[in-house]
């Protein structure tokens, strides 16, 4: 079959693979229908991270069952389906605690695993024709028949749940306000998900244009901090209070109005707006080391953490990938029931064979190229 | 009358102040019958802080209520009342969701207010013969008339509330482990709230043969940090699998084996040693700014946190002071009725007039001064 | 002063009163700019209660600041406040935990009390001039100087935190459905709420037109149970499945089509309709007991309910008043930010002197008349 | 292999069925070490269900994997397990959610599904030499090999969960007092659990003296409604106050003092004696119709419920079977370090030979019969 093959920093090619094949009881194979790059994606695709070469990338898959294992009972050949970006075995500790993006058992000896991903265990992605989806009974989440809503529902396999994820480990409660750094896919949704949890102010901080438009269109506040300071920004639209609630969506590759990286700035700005008493959700990406990172404390995975601020307001602080499937349901029944619209944030549709320059595009940031969906 | 008051550093004595008296409708004056010295006490004793010269300290008081102002509905003269370290005035938005530890309104533009501390208000300390008690009707907590378990009450206004909170803030729930860094006041508190609480195992880890001996009298296990490397016997201890939780309960001024000022050490170590999905509670005080500090980060009030890690294994983590009435009637009623004895760890019973004396000998950290109890 | 008297069944009268003021130090004086007519006050004027002739009625009160007491020190004179119909102390143990509802010292033996009510406690209503507020610090709420928003910040004091309650005690989510029964005022504001905090799909049922528009005008399906079983229709609109919550908003006063009252009726309806492990609240009112009830049971306070269905489902059941500060903060800022309406359910603004002519019609549940503001 | 079979009214016997087999490549069978009787098998026994003839009971199983299907990954020949309850799939909407007594996917058109149970499907019980178990990976436990605890830990299949639900329904927090209706299995397990959360009071109302012993070992106070109304006993304990929480732990079934069944009246108890704002959590059985029931309510399934009082006090309840998977993790945990011993209520143990000799003798709940193990 074919598939997007890793060959080595900013070297991605489709390529014949072998065929997507049942390996275990609980397996079924699923028939992509679409496919996303993610932003996380580009960080193989550049090669900061040490994914091996030939493997398939894509953790953000959707399709139709095609072939379902012995011990399946629940999927049928036929269903549509959302996949999870996270791989859970479903029986274990943390899987039985809803927290299926730390799964003890699909990748021994960490938490947690994942398609098509770097150090998230030997399984390929989707960015194919096909796709191996184990304890696939317990994974996949079925939509409803059709191909409506097809853009709006392969969103549940990462981002919506992983913005929505920020908002609720942020502590956020319907008339709080929140900030979210970053408006990329991933901030994006978190403002239209904290929109939807009944927020009365949200803002996103960014600097494209293009991506502050789309901050709008999902009901925020822009604020570009090319323009300015952005914790002296939001203070000030606040009247000096702050928000109650913050989302950081960046990850430690943050950059200043130089183009620099600052791995705390993010992280900085939301300890001076939350307001004492509040909370911070991190979903953007922190690395336990990056032996390429800007200083020494970031080669070693740590950030210089205003701390003292931080303990003097008495914020709270959650962190971590998105237990997906503890979202995705709901989030699927909003979407169905129109309340929720995530696909607006989709720039770019292309066949699965365009998915090279696909990658291209994006990982220039190229004016307008906010989100990417293969359709193999 | 008499009060312990601050000259300048390591300079306390007890001399003659102003009656404290009422000065407005909702205040109290309470006479005092415990005050305790408490670890931050110390901060201010040895000069880190910018407190006043002639400030009576004392934030962990409790007594008799003995002249109640015109407004006051509740209490009444001969209440035997604990007095939570926290000044709140009951009716702004932090007060009314129970965070009187970030009172908006006995501290102008600062969150939070406290007896006999620096930089939280202009209140006097009970290290005194009277106090003054603002919002008393909301502040106060009535205890049982009489005398008896007044050692165990004395905790109530502050340190076993603090301790509480520490677990509450990790997320410990019933038969989950934990592990407290530091068995000074707050850590014993804290392992004897997770026993209570239901912890199924405690570990506290401090270099003291002194407060090692008072953990096991908790009920919790003690790790001597100066046998070795304390995440290194927790993992052990618990077969390579670590603890759900952690309490830090040390703060900035944590020192390693060596006797060096190690800020970021006890985090350190609990971000090592509590597994993924976890939570941290941090009550140990770290301040915003410390110009005495070891280092340049420190000095900014800023640690060269793990945060990588803590990201990777999608840690929580909660601090701050403890809103000391969002549990001191439930602790109350669980000494009331003989499941909590807090008073356990106090070494040393003084008459106010040794205070200074006492402060000496604490601040020392001599063997066997573990709290200091003053009875005016 | 004017003000609304009851005189006895179906009998109330603008009359000259005392003029309200300061009885202690805690106290304000309020000069009222809106208080509206609510459903509960229906059953004082029609006799169903044993409220005391010559009282003052109105417990839905907004506004001016007029005097303070000397132990008020947040309130200024001039502030406009919205006042929750519950008088809390602010320091018991009830209202220490957020539950103003039932405040333990307002209305000595019983929990609870309220302006211008049965059984509440000596405090006049609102529906006049001018209104003495205890403990005003901690009840009163201030809201945005000015006459913007009025209809919308008058629904503060009750209903809009009733109905959220309401929700609130459900238990729902976003992303999930919801029944409500009713769409009177309360009814309808929880079905508000329920669209602001993300539900999926809501039902309101009724069986008056004129309340039946308003609810598809608030974001939900109505459903009229004069066209057929309630729980049949919302079980077909489901398929079959049901809904995740339902919300009481009724009480016992429930009539079915035929124009019977009964008081178990809507709690069928509700253990048919919310699905295994769903959840109930009620804000509907079932008093202790009801001399003039329909049947035997109900003279008692008791309900034929079915405890057989509701255990084997699994479901949860909250109940009660609603804490009205516990909510009104973040209602009034959602009213501020343009996220939430309340006001849509106003029909009529009459005068205060035309006050008796309001209830008139309103009791006479006459078409149209859905809620009643009046303006001193 | 042998297995105790249901013949028909108080008729069972031990007999030859055929062997448990792997039916799924998700099954494993467990050789059965432990399997206790339960209060509810007593209801089958006593002919007031419609089980079917020939049915193996037993739903309180635990044992030694013997052979496992294709689909299993985690389980391994020789594992010491225990096995709730409930059987559940671990992928439905409400196993996800953790809600696995109400499986949506074990038993067809009903939400749950149970071992040797009427009415909770196909699935034969464990009172026998071997044990088919369906989605094993998802539904055992694995225990500490060895043979250490076995009375201890055979309590967590059914009982220790779910007495310890009954507080988690309830509410209850550390430093809170609760009521247990009915000292048997559950209402002991539910004062225990009680006990380790640290409630700060725990009273257990029975009237059998050998129940009422084993609740002061359970370190609770024993109440005995023998003695007088068990209501103004508890009132008078906590000097009129009251619990803050109530766990009914007896069902449908209850008896007065006279020996009359009163379905309501251990909730009449609960709602006078809990206070207001506090919380009832049933895990006592009362289904949804019972032809053979005491009145006519009841045989609708109905109670004469006192919901105006219920109301008024605004009060919470939470109700249904345990989902023994939310807690046993935790339970096993507790056992492990000494912390829990619910084998303290065991008074015999016998062969499974003897099996019918042992449902007799508890059936006529014979002084000093409170809890048999069988080991087959």
């Amino acid at each position: 079959m074919k598939a997007l093959v890793y060959n080595g920093p900013r070297d991605v090619s489709v390529s014949d693979v072998p065929d997507a094949r049942i390996e275990a009881p609980t397996d079924v194979i699923v028939r992509i229908t679409s496919t996303n790059i993610c932003g996380s994606d580009l960080h193989m695709y550049e090669g900061r991270t040490d994914v091996e070469q030939g493997k398939t990338l894509g953790h953000e898959n959707m399709g139709i069952v095609e072939e379902v294992g012995s011990g399946i009972t629940r999927l049928k050949v036929g269903d549509r389906v959302s996949l999870p970006f996270n791989i859970a075995c479903g029986h274990c500790r943390n899987c039985n605690r809803g927290k299926t993006a730390f799964c003890l058992e699909v990748n021994p000896g960490f938490a947690g695993g994942a398609f098509g991903y770097a150090d998230m265990g030997p399984y390929q992605g989707g960015q194919a024709e096909h796709l191996r989806v184990p304890f696939a009974d317990f994974n996949a989440l079925r939509l409803p028949a059709g191909t409506e809503h097809e853009l709006d529902y392969t969103m549940l396999s990462d981002i919506f749940p992983t913005g929505w994820h920020g908002t609720r480990l942020s502590g956020l409660e319907p008339g709080e306000s929140v900030a979210v750094m970053g408006a990329g896919p991933v901030g994006l949704m978190a403002a239209m998900s904290a929109r939807i949890q009944g927020a009365d102010q949200v803002y996103v901080v960014d600097q494209h244009p293009d991506r502050l438009r789309l901050a709008e269109r999902a009901g925020a506040t822009p604020v570009d901090f090319s323009a300015g300071d952005p914790a002296e920004q939001i203070m000030e639209a606040t009247g000096g209070v702050g928000v109650d609630r913050g989302v950081e969506a960046v990850g430690w590759q943050a950059h200043d109005h130089s183009g620099e990286e600052q791995p705390a700035g993010t992280l900085d700005t939301l300890v001076q707006v939350v307001r004492a008493t509040g909370g911070i959700g991190v979903v953007g990406v922190f690395p336990p080391q990056d032996p390429n990172g800007p200083d020494e404390l970031m080669q070693q995975g740590r950030l210089a953490f205003p701390f003292g601020q931080f303990f003097t307001k008495g914020l709270t602080m959650g962190t971590g990938q998105a237990d997906v499937k503890k979202y995705n349901r709901q989030l699927r029944d909003l979407i169905t029931q129109g309340k929720a619209d995530p696909g607006f944030i989709v720039s770019h549709e292309m066949d699965l064979a365009q998915a090279a320059e696909g990658y291209r595009h994006f990982d220039a940031r190229e004016d307008g190229w906010t989100k990417v969906v293969l359709h193999p």
